[in-house]
């Protein structure tokens, strides 16, 4: 049933890319710049074809299996939730050795389907590329979006060493930081690191905008409220699957940052002007992340 | 006692600014450049001097009766809870038609202190440009900060038309916007568009600062996590001051904040799927607030 592709099949340097979103395109398009032949794949009408046409990938598939077979390395590229079903239906086509990555937000869970649902668990290597940003969409995706970022790599110990190396290898050649840890370490951090200020950022908004003085409120809004909130412009789908598919560790860091807003409101309801040393410690903190890791400064295309 | 400046003095064009921070260093150079004759005051050591170095300045005063004495208009450019002590000690000194208006982050406090301290507290428009960030001190001062932002101006019943009427011009003067609003109003809409901001920023780096799995967030945290927590990195100072001078509205919008956080952790831990919704929600309300609001896309120098 699965036609080859018509050129660049079995010479071991194909990858094939399932999702061709913001991610997954931008991935195409940078895998393309460095001589890698690129296959695509895409669920939704059209979008394999709009990929094509930007220039992310030099062939697309019309069925998994079809575009999976050639490849030595595979990448899901599609929202958390979806990549159950997404591993299941590849998993059935893959070529011997090929080796099977991802890009999603969280995981723990992605890697329990892979050992589930791949006929060779130990081939599979979660990926997180630390990148993207609140645009979505093929039609946003660059060649530079992984520029200098760190992808988090999550192995476990029954992960083939030479398929860790050959994730890393393209990695590298992207320009990007592999950073290996534990899945459940990494879901841990990305809570606090990116999903938390995502539910954060999303309440800010719909508090403005439930508020009588919302109205008011717009009006003044200034360079401050728009990159507090920025990340709230993001793909709604990809955030609902963010929080379900991380939901024990966001919601332990959910229930922290409630109770710090606790302890906040108690120092302005009483006047305490201590609130200076407590705004004091958060304003070094973030200082001492942001000089630690000056190498995370992503110059994006900023907003659409 | 007072002596008079050097220059300027009398010719009823003279601005006073007491306060050399960002936001009176930025003010002087943006009024010197349209040709305005500046004298300025700060009461920490060696501050004035450095925005004199600046051009901040034009002349520096060491009193606050010797630097208001000469002016057609006073500004206040002091953190919100040092206001009420400098507008008693300049009221003693001003010109009889002098203009005193202020930059200050929340408005009805301070016009309560301006009706009980000034001799003619209809001479007194309180004020508040949509500028600044995280940034502060005389050595991150610049002549652009205002430009095209808005700038409230909260006059009450009392205050005298032609007062209005000397500020709006400096802000006209400026290419910066003024707009009119009841100090109540201002108060509540600030609350939700850069106080409670404020608030959820600090927070958000106190949760991962304090977490055992901050370390790991820390090398993972890129662009998302830097916007989100930008303003958290301003004067901790003018983070308490502000939090302190607005309180009731800033309660209430915590309040709110709070509760609408809880309820998106409801909707994670019973895996809801129509997170998406509410996430689809987020995004449209900031899409629109940011579609409605271009002018005030301010593009700063950026992180310190």
């Amino acid at each position: 049933m699965p036609s080859l592709p018509r050129k660049g099949a079995g010479n071991g340097a194909t990858v094939t890319i399932l999702g061709l979103g913001l991610m997954g395109a931008s991935l195409g398009m940078a895998l393309r710049a460095i001589g890698r032949h690129v296959i695509g794949y895409d669920a939704a009408m059209g979008v394999a074809e709009r990929a094509h046409e930007r220039g992310a990938v030099d062939a697309t598939c019309d069925t998994v299996a079809e575009a999976v077979a050639p490849a030595s390395l595979v990448v899901l590229a599609v929202p958390v939730l979806a990549m159950r079903e997404l591993l299941a239906e590849a998993g059935a086509h893959l070529a011997a050795d090929a080796v099977v990555t991802d890009l999603g937000s969280s995981k723990a869970r992605v890697a329990a389907w892979a050992q589930r649902l791949l006929p060779e668990p130990g081939r599979f290597v979660g990926g997180h590329p630390m990148a993207g940003g609140e645009r979505s969409g093929v039609q946003a995706a660059e060649a530079g979006l992984y520029r200098g970022c760190i992808w988090c790599l999550t192995p476990t110990l029954s992960t083939a060493p030479d398929a860790v190396a050959r994730v890393a290898a393209m990695i590298d050649g992207l320009g990007a930081r592999p950073h290996l840890l534990d899945p459940s370490r990494h879901d841990k951090a990305v809570a606090l690191a990116s999903h938390l200020p995502l539910v954060a950022a999303s309440a800010l908004v719909l508090t403005a905008a439930a508020s009588p003085d919302g109205p008011d409120a717009r009006i003044l809004a200034a360079r401050g409220w728009r990159d507090t909130t920025r990340v709230a412009s993001g793909s709604p789908r990809m955030a609902r699957d963010i929080c379900l598919s991380n939901h024990e560790p966001l919601l332990a860091a959910l229930d922290d940052y409630i109770a710090i807003l606790r302890r906040l409101r108690e120092q302005i309801a009483s006047g305490d002007l201590a609130l200076e040393e407590t705004f004091a410690r958060a304003r070094d903190a973030r200082d001492t992340w942001v000089a630690a890791n000056p190498g995370q400064q992503v110059t994006g295309s900023g907003e659409a």
